[in-house]
């Protein structure tokens, strides 16, 4: 048997907790398959004296988290301290300067830092991982950079947030409201004390940024990756999407927008999703990728996107491809070789799409909004008025478009901008198609 | 730009064919991504004339296959001739003993003579890789080599056959009977003209077979794994699973059997799928592996199992990990630490099943099952007998049994044994839970 991989593992949350529970728990195992042993030789955190329910007299412990970076008996350091700068960026940098490769869970320091990280590691020539960054435990990083390698991607899709798919699904099954809901996921550990990053869409637009860059072979544009989250979804609209034959959900979808010569579409935002569709079957906090490819069709990964358990999994995954001597390019392509794609106008985007308009409940409501429609040059395909009023006389109507450029609709919700008529701003979501 | 990957061609049926298209059409992404070309240097088939839409011109042709094997200008053989034996072994066990990786899409050959090829390849020092051979262009090899390795897999299991699928998807939406669905599939060219290798188990128990090597480090065995197809699967059955709320699926799987002192269990079965399970929703020819981990939980992977697209993307895939310096062990541990495990005895296994019985109409019947179901020990869960008689006055009596050990719900079909009452042998099939 080959000398151990030496790892440093920064961060003792409930992740860090888990990757040491897993090489214990498998260390024998992974041993045969990686052809050495993972060892841990020293870890770190804020609070030595905590309990994790792990004993951890047997590493050594650093005060100091750059030192892990630092020691000679480190082959590679682990980063699950979080946050996209401050500790962890340093860290990783001092690491991976140091000619150490580096395995890290953090979305958001790769979604903003990632091209600068993958550049330091090919310098090095030492691994930079972050399969746990995406989707926890489902290993579409690796699925998307090695499986389906030999595709050009069409497009790259999915459910990226359990949190947001928990109080949708849940929303869906109950009929309850955003709110409850979301009360409800908190009081059970699917949604944070401050749930922003998650129903905002911030946490999903972090992975889609990084799934896009490895899928089209271009630098990582998290600023210009359009965001919309789920707080303004009601029952209402996810009863009227079960009429119509549709799901809502939570999707981030990046491609090449042929509506916009080629240039790289990236949004998070809610869709009506087909029945019919693979994701409209998952349900709770479950997270999944479909990835369109010129050869191989649509491939499909589906599995938990958070927790100890799965996220270690990837984690250690990670640790495996290196034990076995991985030192590929982090984004498939040597970063200098990635392409600095334009973003795409969503505007030249042909969709179907739902719009839901809060209106005061008094007559010529409809005709102001469908003669702003009409004068907008957006035809509609099938119109709902909801006819009993909400709390405080409110009336929701809700219609769906015939497919045509989103610029339309908008140019539509900017005559009627203003409007007396109108109680709220109108949620416009596509159909996914 | 590093030195191209040579490659050399046996085969050029629809996979063949559709792997010269996608080195063409992709390679330069290809080249970026692997770091250096894919060239195909010579290539070799039974015809040499045949019109397969790709121009030959460029390739050097070989009249003897084994010759491919030893051309200095090669580095990796691809072997898409077929065949568990003769041509196809001859050649990866020529290429293997000459020091060249080799990628193939046999499942048969590797089904049969993967410990061989892979110790030979190991040996050598060079890749043996089979991504095509298991669900088409789904990288679930890579998934559970890689991707699931930090995991003990409890069970792996899934759809592992497209003709099967699109079969059972189409009698239930239909209502229609296997042999009219089978000769329509036959039309469509989703069934061979011999379907027999499909739709009796055996082309997905020769992927169960691997994917239980590579899942559960233990040595393909194939003679030990049970196969039974699709062929006794009524229009009534599919009718009956619905009113229960299941769906048919042609399952393969493989698990330590907890109740047989963790021996290897692997089978290839009809199972009645409950609605609500990921595996119901996979419709027509579809594939999807479901692997379940101790600490990833259960890990979905769908899409297309057939199909000269997605299979030369897997094949590819294999070229590019080649190129990029995968030379792991083919089945994640090599072979000489692979487990010899024992065969488990499905009798130990407790389940809940789905039995049905084609009885002659005439009173009595009902008690003589019922009495041999008690007699054995198999407590009855619900018992739907269906009243209007069949053609030939035949009727069905269908049933769902409470969990309880294979070997009772055997033992009772033995009690029953050359009853006159029953027209045919009780169709059995397991719930998938």
């Amino acid at each position: 048997m080959a000398a151990p991989l030496r790892i440093a593992l920064a961060g003792l949350g409930t992740v860090g907790g888990g990757v040491i529970r897993l090489i214990e728990t498998n260390g024998s195992l992974i041993a045969r398959r990686a052809g050495r042993p993972l060892e841990i030789v020293a870890v770190c955190a804020r609070d030595r004296g905590k309990d994790r329910g792990v004993d951890l007299a047997r590493y050594q412990w650093e005060d100091d988290m750059t030192l892990l970076a630092e020691r000679d008996d480190v082959d590679v350091v682990v980063e699950l301290v979080g946050g996209a700068d401050g500790p962890a960026l340093a860290l990783a940098r001092r690491a991976l300067a140091g000619g150490k490769a580096l395995v890290t869970a953090n979305k958001a320091m790769i979604a903003h830092h990632g091209m600068e990280l993958a550049e330091a590691a090919e310098k090095a020539g030492v691994a930079l991982k972050f399969e746990a960054a995406v989707a926890g435990g489902i290993p579409v990083v690796k699925g998307l950079r090695e499986g389906a390698a030999a595709n050009a991607i069409e497009r790259i899709y999915g459910i990226l947030n359990g949190t947001c798919n928990y109080i949708l699904s849940t929303m869906e099954r109950s009929g309850r409201d955003f709110a409850e809901v979301l009360k409800e996921a908190q009081a059970l550990g699917y949604a944070e004390a401050d749930p922003s990053f998650d129903i905002e869409g911030v946490d999903a637009a972090h992975k889609l940024a990084i799934l896009a860059a490895i899928a089209f072979g271009s630098r990582i544009d998290f600023a210009a990756l359009k965001i919309a989250g789920i707080g303004r979804i009601r029952a209402a609209d996810i009863a009227q999407a079960a009429a119509l034959g549709y799901v809502i959900r939570l999707i981030g979808l990046a491609d090449h927008d042929a509506d916009d010569a080629g240039r790289l579409f990236q949004r998070v935002q809610p869709c009506l999703v087909p029945l019919a569709h693979p994701l409209a079957a998952v349900d709770g906090p479950t997270n999944a990728v479909v990835a369109e490819g010129n050869f191989a069709g649509r491939l499909l990964f589906q599995g938990a996107g958070a927790g100890d358990g799965p996220t270690a999994s990837a984690v250690v995954a990670d640790l495996i491809d290196i034990a076995r001597g991985d030192t590929g390019a982090p984004f498939s392509v040597p970063v200098a070789q990635l392409d600095a794609l334009a973003p795409a106008d969503p505007g030249h985007r042909r969709n179907r799409a739902y719009l839901r308009f809060t209106v005061t409940d008094r007559a010529g409501v409809l005709a102001e909004i469908t003669a702003a429609m009409r004068d907008a040059g957006v035809s509609i395909e099938s119109l709902i008025q909801q006819g009993r009023p909400e709390e405080g006389g409110e009336v929701l109507v809700a219609m769906v478009t015939h497919e045509g450029p989103e610029s339309r609709v908008a140019h539509a919700l900017e005559l009627l901008e203003g409007s007396p008529s109108l109680t709220e701003v109108p949620l416009v979501m596509p159909l996914l198609a």
